[in-house]
């Protein structure tokens, strides 16, 4: 049977094609009585409007789960609204689901793939610490995107694809930038070692000190709470604020997020010192709010856009064959803006 | 059968429930042929360790969606955060589906309705401008959370209920401080009043000025630009940029959302005008943001946690029949920060 189309129910109706279209488009200018009659006909003769529904019933069988730790993290925004971009003009459904921290995320995804026809699914951001038990239960591919796997890929075993920057180069440039601008008391907020994403920019931060030949002062190294979000204001503001409490001696504070860093540059303006004239502040990751913050906040930015990107055309290729499975590093860029400058000589 | 615990397990290992415990939660104290032992006795005997995943299943045919519009919005994070936690605790599963603006939210509710063994939606944010006919298709209770809804409740026809702020009087609220702090060229940057949020807030505008007998200056309304998200930072910078090239004499901005006022402050900033000194800037809805921007953000919060909260309870209670569908007004509280200050003579 040919397709219906919206011409056949003007036809129908006996209306022209800019009625049918005002009807299904809920427009003011059309009489409620017409309106009722030309959806009556839709419903009747089971035409679907030539809109997104449309593309999701006849996706309804090709679905991507994107399942997100730390959706309350800016950073991940602009992620997701470019992987729906991508996901739906590639003609696939999505389906958003927020893990918590105390879920278990594999559990989610079998659960996801028993009640949508899963293809293929993504985990972005916070840590990955299942076994690889735990991965091979998962029957579609699976890209981690800007998440760090504690398990090494592409043993034969346990297949899956990646997409993260390098946390532990990006961090030491970052480290080093500051470095250069003269600075040596240079706190660093991070996650503790035991996480992965802390570990490796912790790493980072040592090796800058290391190839510059300044001892790390460890009292300087600071762990975010754990009684509240790892990457959240509120943290980087508690924490900064322990910091300046202690009296050690800061010329420079280095955050591990950019909202650690806003935080922190809230205590640090309470305190009543001055951003960067007597603290230099610098964050990572490249939020917009950087850009908008007073000072604009100096960062390492990770080029959200094309990793989002290549999030789902590698997840689409790998379903599609088309491809191996791979772990590609994005180069993340060192961007200076107002929160930083050259140490000030006492 | 009596169901299976996690003693069960142990006794059939030949090791302490400790041992079973950390094989489950993946510690690293744990040899690692006990773990592969452990797990395939769990397997085995399809014991569901008593975490999330269990929750999860147990409710697997308990399920609330809910639909965010403009889910980039900050101000939607913590209230996202808030009802994931409700519904959890009240042992329902939550699918969280962000709403393109091009997608038809009730076509996607009626996909989930099929697929999932939906027990009630919450349609989060944005504007909702269907039809009485469209909503009847949908056969579980609704609440609109912090949305403009454009079609009168309970008129016995549809049913459904909503929580939200009276947009109209807070706005006048924050319009008559900004009056009272002796400002009378107070510009707006708001949605057009043909949007619902936006006209309730003009509205509010209006009356605070009409109360003071003080006449509107129509120029100083200045409407987002609809070629980017209408409450974005970006938006509230471009527009802010135009009027303040305009020339306009003003001496107070006023945003329709937080995110708006924060990009209006960058505009203001590059121009090289102080806030609060040449420029106050107010916003709306009471984002975390606004506490760590520099200066602080007076703004109109909406009581985000109670909110969501009752959005939850709410929907739970008429779900279970305990409840009649509501309306539901929360008051919102003018808070006053570093951003406004009282007009300067000249």
């Amino acid at each position: 049977m040919a397709e219906i189309t919206i011409k056949d129910i003007a036809k129908q109706c006996g209306v022209g094609v800019s009625t049918v279209s005002r009807a299904i488009n809920n427009h003011p200018d059309i009489n409620p009585e017409t309106r009722k009659m030309v959806m009556r006909v839709i419903e009747e003769t089971g035409f679907i409007p030539n809109n997104s529904a449309r593309n999701l019933k006849r996706t309804d069988a090709k679905c991507i789960a994107v399942l997100v730790k730390g959706i309350t993290n800016p950073f991940f925004s602009d992620m997701i609204r470019i992987i729906e971009e991508e996901t739906q003009r590639n003609r696939y459904a999505l389906v958003l689901r927020h893990v918590e921290g105390s879920e278990d995320e594999v559990e989610v995804a079998l659960e996801l793939e028993k009640e949508k026809r899963l293809r293929g699914i993504v985990f972005l951001g916070g840590r990955f610490n299942h076994t690889r038990e735990k991965i091979r239960k998962l029957s579609v591919p699976i890209v981690f995107s800007t998440i760090n796997v504690d398990i090494p890929a592409g043993d034969g075993e346990v297949e899956f694809s990646s997409i993260a920057v390098d946390d532990r180069l990006e961090s030491r440039k970052m480290t080093e930038y500051l470095l250069e601008a003269g600075h040596r008391d240079i706190a660093f907020i991070t996650e503790r070692p035991e996480e992965s994403l802390g570990r490796k920019r912790i790493d980072g931060y040592r090796e800058a000190f290391a190839n510059k030949g300044v001892p790390v002062r460890e009292e300087l190294i600071r762990y975010v709470q754990d009684d509240m979000d790892h990457f959240s204001m509120e943290n980087g503001y508690a924490t900064a604020k322990k910091l300046l409490e202690s009296g050690e001696r800061v010329s420079a504070v280095y955050a591990a997020s950019d909202s650690l860093a806003i935080g922190a540059c809230r205590a640090i303006l309470e305190a009543g010192r001055r951003i960067p004239e007597d603290i230099s502040v610098a964050g990572y990751d490249g939020i917009r709010m950087g850009e908008y913050y007073n000072p604009k906040l100096t960062t390492v930015r990770q080029p959200v856009e094309e990793m989002a990107k290549k999030t789902i055309s590698l997840l689409l290729d790998v379903i599609a064959g088309r491809q191996e499975h791979q772990q590609i590093l994005f180069p993340a860029e060192l961007v200076v803006r107002e929160s930083t400058a050259e140490r000030r000589r006492a």
